[in-house]
């Protein structure tokens, strides 16, 4: 069996929401027979995304938010909200800029993030949400 | 057998064109005895790249584009020019930014993609390229 | 066995250096019994990270700089730096948005790279660090 996959959910705000996730990857990991190998952190849908950061609330709360206006302005022009009426069009840029999962290696059982590294999921919605969180261990078993 | 390794190929335009290779992945995937577990995709090349997005024309044909091309602006002043004497270095700059893959979930043999979320191929060069996707599956076949 | 971990330290200087990291991404994919699956290669820590690109002195020592600066300057204001009195806002932003690691398909033994394609570690960082890589090998044994 070296696939192992758990899922969570999480209420988020968006508006750039920046969420540490670490712990929920973390305990699935523990939790797993999987003790080498590699762990995807995937979300679904389109405009939220996963990469790591040292989750402080300087760089969470407002440098990365800053970052992602100057990339696609919140108030900018986007052919999507013509198309759709709605009022998210940075949030899909944002979105599929970052990527909408990460890899991360698991070796004696442990997730490989340096101490200041965590496992965050950004929204970039114009609304809460209940989002989704794959979670799929791949790997060897203790031998 | 837990690994299974498809490729296809694609004729593209350049130009920030944003590709939806969504149905080739999941070609691969339903062909495959592999039902749970991961799905890289992969661009070979340095010019282009692979994420997420909502695929509709306002999106993909404008927004995308209009925020790269304020990371990387196609007249912009590149180093990488001087060197080859080619016009392609925003192309190079936007290409490493965004990755050359992902790696997407499969659970009872079906990617975890959400409604509105498709895989792309962002390919930013300046000419016409026939592109090599690499669709590599790990995982588990049902019991 | 389909699980085979590497690891390997690398100086680095910061300040947006890029790295290229392909030969000890090979040797290890050589030394390795895994023919054919995927490697993740996953830099630790929270101001650097991991892509693809063509591993020339033009863009690698000037063009990728010049965007990033655009996309989270040195001298900008960021909060992060408030909280810590250090200097490395601008490093954290752009590590959180290239990401940690990517993952690439290993086909007969072999990395699935362009010939223009290379891996690289880019150091965000404001001062030299001894960074550590984990290359982590998931798939088949040749038959």
């Amino acid at each position: 069996m070296p696939t192992d996959t758990h899922r969570f959910q999480i209420q988020t705000q968006g508006h750039n929401q920046v969420l540490n996730i670490t712990e929920s990857v973390t305990h699935a990991t523990n939790r797993s027979p999987i003790t080498d190998g590699v762990v995807t952190i995937f979300v679904i849908g389109s405009t939220a995304g996963i990469s790591t950061t040292e989750f402080e609330p300087g760089l969470a709360d407002n440098d990365l938010a800053a970052a992602f206006e100057g990339i696609a302005p919140q108030e900018g022009h986007y052919v999507h909200e013509q198309t759709w009426h709605d009022d998210n069009g940075h949030s899909h840029v944002r979105a599929t800029l970052l990527g909408p999962s990460i890899t991360v290696p698991i070796i004696d059982g442990r997730l490989t993030l340096g101490t200041w590294q965590q496992i965050v999921l950004i929204d970039f919605d114009t609304r809460p949400r209940q989002r989704e969180i794959i979670v799929q261990l791949i790997g060897d078993h203790s031998t």
